[in-house]
């Protein structure tokens, strides 16, 4: 049966502006979220601020998510599980599953919004020692830090009068299979090495980076400020392993700038690291029999001019679930797929 | 009056994208391009390959200006410009000029799609010679060689032997007054690099280049194997000046990797030129009153999480008329400028 309804999956950025989207297009929207609350990684991670205006993510995510919960036109379904589809664009029916059981629903078109999660450094633990040393934290921990206002080493509790980031890990690396660069870790970093900044001026601070990417305005708004205005360091090299000396962390690696070998002493390393497919992103592919691409996001046809096509007419993607995005690339996706979504289905209903 | 028509200002891909979008969504469109026919930059000035799976630009575009000139529901002005505007969200009317005179348009929202040009080297010309050596061109006259699928030298027509490309050539420069980075320009040199050694394979390709900025998916389908299957050489490198010696081109600088002095010769220089406001960006946000930013791109708010948005409710931007964006930016940002323009629209119907 033809149905005017869009089913969203995932309840994160891409699919709370979906969710919006659809409804004041006049369409009502069913938004499936495998965890019990809406915010997806920006609100579960704790992240402090966007690098839009330094925003307080948490403040700017509430007033997303609150558009949402207050809109009679959303259904919501909190924990909950997309375990199958039958049906084609037009008239979908998708099976999900919660702890009361299950049901079908019917959708005339389909935005997967699945996103990604954090790269787990315990597959570079060899090199990095990210569970053998409390003082190496990953960028989503430094985020949760900063947003609590205490930016500590976890060894100790001191404030860090050294801390150094260390770019690319688990991107641009074959020997993990990730060869794709994660496009946001580089902004990221240089604008949480600002924020360290604010909250500990005395603190030393450097980027051990291979190229900063710090594409269009991020190159002015945060690259140049971190390097001239906080005095960050940015340095050219690549480390090659982080190992315990007394109560500090020692770095080693190549100053490629320099091209001379290179030992500094640290107190906290920040490992960036990048970005992969969600286990929802992953698991939903399957249910929906969606074609992956070889790091599993979901694959977008590679001559398509259409960033929010998939292998199925009638679903369409937004956001990390296609890849590596950043914030601004999300919500654009996201209109993008509403829009496409809300003619799929209207279509359908009008044959 | 209040008017469901959405005024398009711009025919290239942002455009377009937009015109079918908001008919899609089952209004009315009018489209108004200064230039005598569609396409935008890509159709101007002759691009080649696409970087997404290196499709052919005319084909592409071809097939997007179709759905346009074919629709019933998009009305054409060609050759037109816009010169003033009255009103607010819901009825604007926006006042254009073509040789047959003057006419007012209403419209209940507004996208504004206007685009981006090509930097002027003109304004480097000191270092690089672009007027003077015959052999120094830029990313857009490699386009154009590229389409016709004859890469020579200028001066004497032969094949080069050596050739190099030299990035952020009017980009992330403050004595230009362009601090931002263009973002596409190192995906644009690396797909050339591929397309010359495929058409002249005897060719060595060299890239200067301060970061390479190949984010996302452009690291693994882009760079690697124009490093690996093609074999361009990658030296980060700053270039100081670009002299005739005889008849080639010697181009002088510092290697920074390796830490030297670096005097090379070519056959072909490759100028990087980045992103900047067209004109036609320019004196349509004067029209409007919209604010831009230092730059001249159109101004999007900078604590906004909608990359659409201006300083004027009911008025909304897509593609480069914001600021660097690559070809997926453009599209996807096309589809929430739609969606936002024909909410925009409706809701003036309804009151």
């Amino acid at each position: 049966m033809a149905s005017n309804r869009v089913l969203i999956i995932g309840g994160g950025p891409a699919g709370l502006e979906a969710a919006r989207n659809v409804t004041e297009l006049g369409l009502s929207a069913v938004l499936v979220e495998q965890r019990e609350r809406l915010g997806g990684t920006p609100i579960a991670a704790q992240y402090a601020a966007l690098t839009h205006g330094f925003r307080d993510a948490e403040e700017a995510f509430n007033g997303i998510i609150e558009r949402v919960t207050q809109n009679s036109q959303v259904a919501l379904h909190l924990n909950s599980r997309v375990v199958g589809m039958e049906g084609a664009a037009g008239s979908f029916r998708v099976k999900i599953e919660n702890s009361r059981g299950a049901q079908t629903l019917d959708a005339g078109a389909i935005i997967v919004a699945t996103g990604f999660d954090h790269f787990d450094p315990a597959r570079e633990t060899q090199i990095y020692n990210y569970y053998e040393y409390p003082d190496v934290i990953t960028i989503a921990d430094l985020e949760a830090m900063l947003k609590a206002k205490q930016v500590v080493r976890r060894s100790n509790g001191a404030s860090p009068e050294r801390l150094c980031f260390i770019q690319c890990v688990g991107s641009r690396d074959r020997q993990i299979g990730n060869e794709y660069c994660s496009k946001v870790c580089c902004g990221i970093a240089s604008k949480q090495a600002i924020e360290v900044k604010q909250l500990v001026p005395s603190c030393k601070v450097f980027i051990f980076y291979i190229d900063m990417r710090m594409y269009g305005y991020w190159e002015n708004e945060i690259y140049w400020p971190a390097q001239e205005k906080y005095k960050v360091n940015y340095i050219k090299g690549i480390v090659t392993e982080v190992i315990q000396k007394g109560d500090k962390l020692l770095v080693r690696g190549e100053d490629t700038t320099m091209g001379r070998p290179m030992e500094v002493t640290m107190d906290l390393v920040v490992l960036s690291v990048g970005m992969e497919p969600s286990k929802g992103t992953k698991t939903v592919a399957q249910a929906l029999g969606l074609k992956q691409n070889k790091y599993g996001f979901i694959d977008v046809p590679p001559e398509s001019l259409d960033p929010t096509a998939t292998s199925i007419p009638g679903i369409f993607v937004a956001g990390a679930a296609a890849g590596p995005k950043d914030l601004d690339d999300t919500i654009s996706m996201a209109g993008l797929a509403s829009l496409r979504a809300v003619t799929t289905a209207r279509k359908s209903q009008s044959q």
